[in-house]
């Protein structure tokens, strides 16, 4: 195998998600190498429809770093957002709140190809379908990762650092011994049933609705394809749910607020994801950093997760810049401090909105009274609206 | 007894706190009459130390209504107040993050003492120290009032409308069957103790602190004598807490930001008081009203147990005008929704502030972090500080 010639890298990187790529993108643009291993084939990563919601100053570095042509053509720039509990439906005017600021809704997906493209454009090097990855000496200055390639042929990267960008299921965060690792997590007692349908518009920007019976959400993908999410148990079957019963249910939730009415159309995907908070605080051990879902899962209410894993890999190429240029590792090791500030706070964001947007039988009535006057003051007070804009853009730096 | 010559009366009130005496006020200066029954005595009602922050527009109501004198020379206007966690103490500017507002230091007591001497020279009347309060006949257009004097006599009054204005205990809720009423309630499993103590004045303003260890309160009431709280099991006993354990707990809680100390001395009150939250949504029963802690019970953490009642009555004082000038009953019909809209409002930020504030043990660490966060959030960002400053000064109406 060829790849066999390039053992030796200064940043080796588990994950071609958002972290890794992004990661990989700025160490280039610094002058750093690094090698990227993946599990999953190029088509599995690039073909696995996921949403996607880029905050303000997420574009901004894509366009900074040449990677915004295609999201500035094929992406939908939100200006706001509209809220709804009962018979109350209101808009959160983004850029007025936050001095101008918006979100470019431009699925992940797409975000990948544009990046993955871009890295192999500039003679990156990403291994995709390997096998057996793990990390080894992490705690030496010639951290290892070890895999196979896809025809089974063993293969190893000798680093100066090595990071788990392998989100939540990956090697990294497992490579750090489980007694040693500071971990907060929150399991909701709900998911998200979401569909892709051919359907029309049916509102010109996100709805995000509080029902008696459960969330719903409508967020579109092109001015022909659709993506609603219901509330629902996470422990429901699919099958479950006929393409009636779904429809049925986004009709009763959404139409709540005046005669607008909801477009319905041909479902041609549908599933159910869990809702989890998670934070692993130990981020790093050795030479071994963590960076995105690796370390931090957010329910998709606050839709904080690819940028979550973009601020992680921002803090963390500059110190890993400053190690590899100067020999200063100050960066490095101030590293899980400082993205865990931000990391917590786009947890609370996103437990606040679910919390705030979601029925949970486990509420007492006292708390269901609570969430319905969170909106009703959200609803009247431009203050609150404007701390919610300043999460939903993505905090400042 | 002289009072048997006036047992009819336009409104009849059950309560000599905040509720009746503002109602009292505000009916008399619209022209209507009203009688307070209260089974305490003046010089308990008087005498019965209470802290209070009044908002803004309470101080101005109390200005307009000519009953502001003292509270202007005596009190203390605040234009902000301090938080602190860990070793992070930081400033909300309540003034400017609204426009100007502030909120004045001026015991709950000292406002009734105001109120009282007015209302009696202004012929109103009063009755302390009576006893056998109970509400009759308040689904029919003649309700009544029955009492006995402290000498036993019994009286009662005959009105157009009964206001249940007499707390928690009262008998105005207890009116209105078990099973008709919709409740809800939040015990938290904490409380406070409060102390009053001949010190020097150690802060400009108010600290409120979250401390590993649990709450603590700094606030003043004369530049001689303070007044501080700290969290504690709102089982335990006040004889636990030898006023040396008490300092202690204040300076470890108090003193972790920078420097600064604690001034302490000599205490001469203290207790201990649990914290609640309780709604009665249902306010009406025929021509009975509920108004203040009859209906709603907040913590004190967010300052708005007194406003809320002064609250309730301007809706209803404007409603009982109308009806009985007018007879227009539609502001009656509409007072539960009305003021219950305030009402789950200042629930949510008394709820809110408490929860932030407190140290509960069962929570998890997650929600833990979560509480951490929400103090991280707010002490970097204006909007959420001018979230609240809006609450704390006192909404809009």
């Amino acid at each position: 195998m060829s790849q066999r010639n390039f053992t030796r890298t200064q940043v080796g990187i588990v994950g071609c998600g958002p972290a890794g790529l992004f990661l990989a993108h700025l160490l280039h643009r610094a002058g750093i190498e690094s090698v990227i291993v993946e599990s999953r084939t190029r088509e599995a990563v690039e073909g696995t429809i996921r949403a996607g919601l880029l905050e303000h100053w997420v574009t901004e570095l894509m366009r900074d770093m040449g990677l915004g042509d295609r999201m500035a053509r094929e992406g939908h720039a939100h200006d706001g957002i509209t809220l709804q509990y009962g018979a109350t439906r209101f808009h959160l005017p983004l850029d007025e709140l936050t001095g101008g600021k918006r979100v470019t809704l431009y699925p992940q997906h797409e975000v990948l190809i544009d990046l993955i493209a871009a890295r192999l454009a500039d003679g990156g090097r990403i291994h995709f379908g390997v096998s057996d990855t793990a990390f080894h000496d992490i705690e030496t200055d010639r951290p290892r990762i070890a895999f196979r390639h896809p025809d089974g042929t063993p293969d190893e990267l000798s680093c100066d650092y090595v990071v788990g960008a392998d989100g939540f299921h990956g090697p990294g965060r497992r490579a750090i011994p489980a007694a040693e690792r500071r971990e907060y997590d929150r399991t909701y007692p709900f998911g998200w049933l979401g569909i892709l349908a051919h359907a029309p518009l049916s509102w010109h920007e996100l709805i995000y609705a509080r029902h008696e019976e459960g969330f719903a959400l409508l967020t579109t993908r092109t001015p022909e394809i659709q993506r609603l999410y219901i509330q629902c148990d996470p422990r429901d079957d699919i099958a479950n749910w006929p393409d009636e019963r779904i429809w049925a249910a986004l009709h009763r939730r959404l139409e709540t607020a005046g005669d607008w009415k909801l477009a319905d159309g041909r479902i041609f995907q549908k599933g159910i994801i869990p809702l989890r908070s998670f934070v692993c605080e130990t981020m790093r051990r050795g030479r071994l950093f963590l960076a995105g879902d690796a370390a931090h899962i957010v329910p998709p209410t606050g839709a904080k997760g690819l940028n979550l894993a973009v601020a992680d890999v921002l803090v963390l190429s500059r110190a890993l810049e400053a190690a590899l240029r100067r020999g200063d590792e100050s960066g490095l090791d101030a590293y899980p401090a400082t993205a865990l500030r931000r990391i917590w706070k786009a947890e609370r964001f996103s437990w606040m909105m679910t919390t705030m947007l979601h029925v949970d039988a486990a509420e007492t009535p006292f708390e269901h009274r609570i969430r319905m006057a969170d909106l009703d003051f959200l609803a009247g007070s431009r203050n609150a609206q404007a701390a919610v804009a300043e999460n939903y853009v993505g905090l400042p730096f």
